[in-house]
């Protein structure tokens, strides 16, 4: 046995949620699915694992390693846990094109694999929330959707002082490596996967690995100094100087940040043109959202995806989204001290049933903790054997119950029954008939 | 393109959770989350996939076919998709036991999967609603959870007359078995597995099976009868009938019986000695929980199982618990029209925003969405490029929201910028200040 021991532990990488655990994962799920319906997205999700093809279809083989792929033992069907919603959303939605509103507003929010090393902030399994505008090609989604993504970071309790969201436009990137003669697709994609790194490398490091994919030392320094002189002055200014006489170059990021702003966003945002975002598929505007510091991953990120729903079967679907996880923002959360209520806050008890013991209160004391649950109620009570009513209201308390109903002396007296309802926050003591005692409390829980 | 279409389907015996779907989902979910806390128990939740070795251990290696296992690429560690929760359970159960309350009370919902051939009320994935007392030995534990499945069935809007929960104890069984000369382990597991798929069986099915596994044809006469005449009686006839002086075999069972009883239970209950659950791990109380018509498998099953918890390297610790998922249930709630209010109620928008189309509405209705959002209120707003207002009151009305507000020629007299509010249920119009607005609809929500 003592061998298999290790065995026993979670998987590497994964999780186990014991109920202070949970409680913060629920409440940040919590939090995206109240801002997700308040800025009329409707739920929806997909199995948590799918054929493999949905995966390399979109972004070519070299993904599988990134992947838990599996067969059924004696199948002959390849799948793999989802890495990512953005295959699974495009599917869906190619499948009932036809049916669907324009623009089709979606969110999801569930469990992610990636089967890589597990390092700070990035976990094998994590749980991602999705939020996606489909079938409307307008700026005005773009700003929706990082709309939305501030919202969530507010009602976490974050702010632009911890938080800065990084804006690019995948167009402006394309534009300056044409410049450079780079317009091989394979050559720019391995660039776009390169500028991806570029903030955890040194400028040394960017430079060699810059020289390996075939950059000149003299487009290194232009792409540094680009990057630098935009993410260092406002975009009204930067913009139009890094590209004189060629606005068309930026239209749509410059549209996109006068909006931000008009929307009192300012303070989130900043156009960053090193922001292009790893994965293959994004067409536009790209964005991070980063805590300020710089010393964690990225909290969420996403963009414009114009050419998906197509590649999966649909019609010519513009597109934009993004993902945020759960594994950074939690630390980004507990470093500032903003998880401790949900911690703490279980759920409140209704009642706290106590017998104290006599013949009549050992007879009622259970079916009456079960009606009270029947009825919709949160009753709990003591596993002890104690009958000692002083004990059990200090339980009582520990649990924060907001009501003691003690089972006592009045039952002597015969029907109709009578116990005794104690407030547990103002000390307060009542006599109440048993018949009237749901009632009551379900009243007192709307106060 | 076309020769690949076949992929871009949910794998066999998994489902795509649309708007609709997923509103009944949650609608599952809640009442199942709620009628959790209710009783007192706390959430917990482990990975989605773990060592292969934690259900080998429970099951033996038989079990592996029914699972998805799987390895990440290049390493040497099995994993499985978890088909049920109760390993994980008890792996954390066991992690953390010497700092846990006495008793534990755990649930938590969650995907599982099964890798078996899929058919009406059985896919490859599901969800699933586990509830679980772990540190308590007494029957009062098996009558808290059974208590709890009877609360979310009733929340649901079922009835004893649409359900019936069948209940035995193992021990029982293993006593008839026993008496039969039934003594070895493996042969005994046997019958249980024979048993578990009596009710899907002929009689002359049954029979046949049973004589391949060695039983005499006077025992499954014999097996039959009795199994058939304490169904067909109240339990405190039909036990002492079936085992006159040896009260010993059936005292839980009967004690269990009695307890349901006093908690207004018997409706719901019913002794039925075929229950034996099909898993090895159960050590007493088993029960199923069925829709009258027997015509869809088990809705939930479960159990004590109180060796799990030690074989998982903890200290010995009795437990019971049950698993209910979300396919069967389903099939029943939509057979008897109990979902159609969950499909239909989508969250009701606390306001939609009218643009009437002059300047300064233009200027000011997309920050004013953006502000009613990012104050928690839920707002929508029309992607038509017409300014009819009564077009637009009329997606108002669609979109089932509370209040339309109205950007229209108030704006022209300057700040305070004023707006129409219209009550959408009463018609009513209000000429409101825009300061106050988000307060205003605030108020309204709660009444």
């Amino acid at each position: 046995m003592a061998a298999r021991t290790h065995t026993f532990q979670p998987p590497k990488g994964t999780r186990d949620f014991y109920p202070q655990d949970l409680a913060v994962r629920r409440y940040i799920e919590s939090v995206w699915r109240e801002v997700s319906i308040n800025h009329g997205f409707e739920e929806i999700d997909g199995p948590t694992f799918e054929h493999l093809d949905l995966y390399t279809a979109k972004s070519g083989p070299g993904i599988v390693s990134e992947l838990f792929s599996f067969r059924r033992a004696g199948g002959d069907v390849d799948y793999a846990l989802r890495p990512e919603f953005t295959p699974t959303l495009a599917r869906m939605y190619a499948a009932q094109a036809g049916a669907l509103p324009k623009p089709t507003k979606w969110f999801s929010i569930g469990p992610f694999f990636r089967a890589e090393r597990p390092q700070r902030g990035r976990l094998r399994e994590h749980i991602q929330w999705n939020l996606d505008i489909i079938g409307d090609e307008s700026v005005a989604a773009d700003v929706e959707i990082i709309s939305a993504a501030v919202s969530a970071l507010q009602a976490l309790g974050l702010s632009p002082k911890n938080i800065q969201i990084q804006i690019s436009d995948r167009r402006v990137m394309e534009t300056i490596l044409l410049d450079e003669g780079i317009s091989d697709p394979t050559h720019q994609e391995e660039v776009y996967i390169l500028l991806d790194r570029r903030s955890k490398l040194s400028r040394e490091e960017f430079a060699w690995e810059a020289g390996k994919i075939g950059l000149s030392k003299e487009f290194i320094t232009h792409l540094d100094k680009t990057i630098d002189f935009v993410q260092g002055h406002h975009y009204s200014v930067a913009l139009q100087q890094m590209f004189p006489g060629d606005a068309e170059v930026h239209h749509v990021l410059f549209e996109l940040m006068v909006e931000l702003e008009s929307l009192d966003l300012s303070q989130w945002v900043q156009v960053d043109l090193g922001v292009v975002r790893g994965l293959a598929y994004y067409t536009g505007t790209v964005f991070e959202i980063h805590e300020t510091s710089g010393e964690e991953r990225a909290i969420a990120g996403g963009g414009r995806y114009d050419n998906l729903v197509e590649l999966f079967g649909g019609p010519p679907t513009p597109a934009c989204g993004f993902a945020m996880g759960d594994v950074v923002l939690r630390l980004v959360l507990e470093d500032r001290g903003l998880l401790k209520a949900a911690q703490e806050c279980a759920p409140r008890p209704d009642a706290f049933v106590i017998s104290a013991g006599k013949d009549e209160a050992e007879k009622q004391f259970r079916p009456l903790v079960a009606k009270l649950r029947r009825e919709g109620l949160h009753a709990r009570h003591s596993y002890r054997s104690t009958r000692n009513v002083g004990k059990l209201l200090g339980e009582a308390a520990k649990a924060r119950a907001r009501f003691a109903v003690i089972l006592g002396d009045e039952l002597k007296d015969g029907p109709p029954w009578r116990v005794v309802v104690k407030d547990l926050d103002s000390g307060k003591q009542e006599n109440v008939k048993l018949d009237d005692l749901a009632t009551m409390l379900r009243e007192r829980q709307k106060q």
